[in-house]
């Protein structure tokens, strides 16, 4: 076994403190990766606070960049000192249907994810990238694109994707309309991506104060969700709502925005979800939702990344002060994207 | 004003009762319709046993067909004699981006529905098709195509293009997987509509013993919803999952039915509806909902139902038997649509 050291939660309290932990050795399929970037995602908020009710550990992380250090003796697509990203998929059957199609997300057997997932050959439980070293089957590490930032690249891998699939599934492209509903960490990346992919975009927000950034992120319009005059100036007026909003809320005012034959994407807060079915009836709308992606949307979104220059806003911060990250993230003060830097692990 | 006789709920009772009303005088784009057969829905169960908690009497029926009597000034579609049908819109703006679009049911300033409606020129309530006469606005009145069995057609115009509209804006055609969730007056004719599209159909039902009416109606398989290992082994298998069921329930079942990217319409049950996000985000599914259709799609089933030979199974009763129609759809107790013969009201 490898030797790593990483942020945990364990025990009686709900925060991270530093560990030593084993990664396996590398099977013939694997790589090893110094994992010099990580994305601090809500998942990863979730997980910290939630762990003492499971009593399992937990190391989070599941968006990073770093560099590649070793290769198992069957690995072709890596050499190291290559730069790779991974996700929050790790492993995936790869014979279902949904594998078949490229879309290990929805694989049948379930993915294995990042963290906290069940590696498929051991049984043992997957520890993120809030480390130092990662270990993972190179079909799961995607080559980083010359000309991306690794820093501002890593949230790409989890919020990017997330957003990534509704937009390119839609057909989001030079004419669309598409809003987004809430200007976080994926909010921030559908913006830019959207804008990117050449859509008419408008940002949703509670809060006009964010306007200023969203023009400065690409939008075109803004529209304060607490103003009822525009709201219902907006009815009806975009093909494509990304809501991204991170918390239950009511979907109503969101789907009445979509256009005939629209869609409403949630991204942002994936439990029960409840709406009216004349929401959706009047106009023909439909609500659909997305999370995460599999292997070739994901590389097609790091090309399409480097291609138009579109990264995380990211504020970079020691791993050391992962705790300060999370208490903020919990308080939405984060624009737009908390990156941790592992190289104080070394 | 023009007297007529019908079927009317008011006062403290919740069934229908024989009375006299008045319909208006033509206006010059109105025609006058002689009811021969007016459809049972289950709105206008709803209405009828409602009635009482809004203190506004109510005469149903929004599906019927018959011949026209009178003609207003400047009507040039229509002439005594022919033979026509009317669903559940007879009136809309005209204006809006909807009606412009051929969508009147979508109309932004709410089309006038065929009772219990607000009537555009007078603000009179509107009362319905349990009656021999109807006056309507020639606009919202179809031709009935030659070969179309009059009493059989009826439930088209509000049952049929609720599950025509889904069908047909999904693409569903030729190599379509389709499943009709619940057999009743909505599901059998999605049954029928989907075979004679070229859909590859299975009926979705709580009882085994449907399944030989299902395949009497074209089904080309039945899932009996209550078996889990033939739900299971349904999983991810249809493009199109209809769901007619009327009354509140889980949805979960029927989105692991759709097939990535496939999309579950719900017509039967249009109230409030709580899902998993996590049920539409695995396979990327999509849930949109239908009821009633624009002119355009209405005109266009008649059509289709003339050429491939499509209408309602229908139970006929003299109308002075409504209240027992209605008593049996409350039991689920129809195969598959009431259909009242008005002639008795002669």
């Amino acid at each position: 076994m490898r030797t790593t050291v990483g942020w945990r939660a364990d025990g009686p309290v709900t925060t991270l403190r530093r560990a030593s932990f084993e990664r396996r050795d590398l099977r013939p399929d694997d790589i090893a990766v110094r994992v010099d970037y990580c994305g601090v995602c809500h998942t990863d908020l979730q997980a910290v606070r939630a762990h003492r009710e499971t009593g399992v550990s937990v190391v989070p992380g599941h968006e990073f960049t770093g560099v590649v250090t070793g290769t198992g003796s069957a690995v072709t697509r890596f050499a190291a000192g290559d730069p790779v990203a991974v996700g929050n998929i790790v492993d995936a059957c790869g014979a279902c249907a949904m594998c078949r199609a490229g879309q290990e997300n929805f694989c049948h057997e379930f993915p294995t994810l990042t963290y906290g997932g069940a590696d498929r050959h051991d049984g043992s439980t997957t520890l993120g990238a809030y480390s130092r070293e990662y270990v993972v089957r190179d079909r799961f590490a995607y080559r980083l694109p010359a000309g991306l930032d690794p820093a501002a690249a890593a949230p790409l891998l989890c919020a990017g994707i997330t957003v990534w699939e509704p937009l390119s599934t839609l057909g989001v492209g030079p004419g669309s309309r598409v809003a987004v509903a809430g200007l976080g960490g994926l909010g921030h990346l559908a913006v830019k991506l959207a804008v990117a992919l050449g859509a008419d975009t408008t940002v949703i927000s509670r809060s006009a104060g964010k306007a200023g950034d969203a023009r400065r992120l690409g939008a075109h319009d803004v529209v304060v969700s607490t103003d009822p005059d525009r709201m219902a100036a907006a009815r009806d007026r975009f093909d494509v709502v990304i809501d991204t909003i991170p918390a239950p809320h009511d979907l109503g005012p969101y789907l009445r925005l979509v256009a005939m034959d629209g869609t409403l994407g949630l991204v942002g807060h994936l439990g029960q979800v409840t709406l009216q079915a004349m929401d959706l009836l009047v106009g023909r709308k439909k609500l659909s939702s997305a999370g995460s992606g599999g292997r070739p949307a994901t590389a097609a979104l790091l090309d399409f990344c480097a291609e138009h220059g579109v990264a995380a806003d990211i504020e970079l911060l020691p791993s050391a002060r992962v705790n300060e990250a999370l208490d903020r993230l919990e308080r939405n003060d984060v624009r737009y994207r908390f990156v941790l830097d592992l190289s104080d692990l070394s």
